[in-house]
């Protein structure tokens, strides 16, 4: 195991066959730094727990880590969209699972839905987060090569979850 | 004074009272290490950069700073709602401009529209943002007092700008 | 496993009796967001990895994570001294390995070294940490308890390392 | 204007020729989202404050901002070392004064005293850095400039503060 993956939950078979359970799941800690004054997680840092769950999709489900897909494959994927739904706050020392499935992939760029789960599977937040995919170097938009586009359809959403 | 060492409002009138111009404006620096590894400021950070905007307002619009409304008058503004569009990579030594508006005031919660600019005006994000008002001892929504109110709506857009 | 240590490197036994291996060891991943404009990880997050590493120390070699120990135990460690050298730069996608090991108990404070280790064993910087023990409501600074006092010296560095 | 909304260096001439106060000072806004879940500054958000009153040194002080050190001079100051003392906790909504000043100008590298300052003029915190002089392209240590050691120089401690 590569230090990039070793932040990610303990999933002996991230993208097992099953249709309906094509989502990729690992516990992220709540850490001591990431509240706020008013004692619950500061929203951006939630969106890095999503980000940080992207990164680890690439090593856990995929078989490069996101840093090689970058400096080696000069791809990048910046974020043009984002919708999010805050549901419950985030306390620190709370048991937080973060999921990752994809909703849509287009010909230049991939729609991922990250959640974040609470103990007892209670939502706590929903980020849909539509990414492009660009050249590191031209710092422009281009297609989806197949093997990635491989990568992201193993965890398409059979159908759009309900709003 | 260049746009590097300048954190703070810029404007000596904020609410003047042209119909058009309720817009709190501040420069914001784009800090060393706001960047990530593709060279360009990392998503979450804009959003920080928002909340930062969102405090300022508090102090530059309205009588007292934003902590005094938490600590003394234990109020809080919880993010549940994001819709956020990234048009322009920023990238570190950039002038940026952030703006805030408001686009909605509601009895338990109000909405913010915060871009931030590019020199030459060119939009780099715009991100709406609802924030319910809660109580910070109880967790609970509640009502927007007359004072919050008042501070809202004297930089409440007066139209929906087109989307 | 709790969430809270979900983090840490899959260490089967953390505190075998070996004199010489009293130290805790994690990967740790560098983020894409971790880097500055200069390309390396930005040292005050190296310092962030640090205290990750000591949150992680609680619940892998302890039994209950450090959430347990400040918002039941109502005890808390901050920082009161800080000796660092950073001996090489990390860059993203680095594989990442920290240590964390304690070079003296005191009556109301305890002094680890953390290391971030390269592959190949390269340290990467060392940071010698002294953290007053303190309690949460008082602020004051308090006897570190009989139990924490064991968990600290069950990974005493048998003699200062040389500098 | 509030400390809430001061990011800026509030000096009006830096640089003023008395011996005794070559010190550069700026108000540093505490943020909402700065402290952690013992309801403190989290201590290496400590440091970034040192680091953004670096690059604001630049700005204040000499005639270009460290943005066009590092991407148009190709130079860049990692850190080598650090010793700081953290000496009150700094909690949201204080007043934070932040100061520079130099301790030495070496061949190579050069060392800043960087000191918190809380209303009333006690300190917080006070840190010690030193940063090697180095090629932003080559990654090796170079000479220090003389444009650069100048600029150093202006805010040269007389002599050794006491410990």
């Amino acid at each position: 195991m590569t230090p990039a993956d070793s932040d990610q939950a303990r999933n002996p078979d991230p993208s097992h066959g099953d249709r309906g359970d094509r989502v990729f799941r690992r516990d992220h800690p709540v850490r001591f730094a990431d509240v706020d004054a008013a004692g619950i997680v500061y929203y951006p840092r939630l969106l890095d727990y999503c980000h940080q769950t992207f990164e680890e999709f690439f090593s856990a489900v995929g078989d490069q880590p996101y840093s090689d897909w970058v400096q080696r494959g000069r791809i990048g994927f910046p974020t043009v969209h984002l919708d999010v739904d805050f549901l419950q706050p985030v306390q620190y020392g709370r048991s937080l699972t973060m999921t990752a499935s994809v909703l849509r992939v287009g010909k230049r760029s991939v729609t991922f839905r990250f959640t974040g789960e609470l103990g007892g599977g209670e939502t706590a937040f929903r980020a849909d987060v539509i990414k492009a995919c660009a050249g590191m170097d031209t710092g422009l938009s281009q297609d989806i090569t197949a093997e990635l586009r491989a990568l992201f359809e193993s965890h398409l959403a059979t159908e759009e979850p309900p709003e």
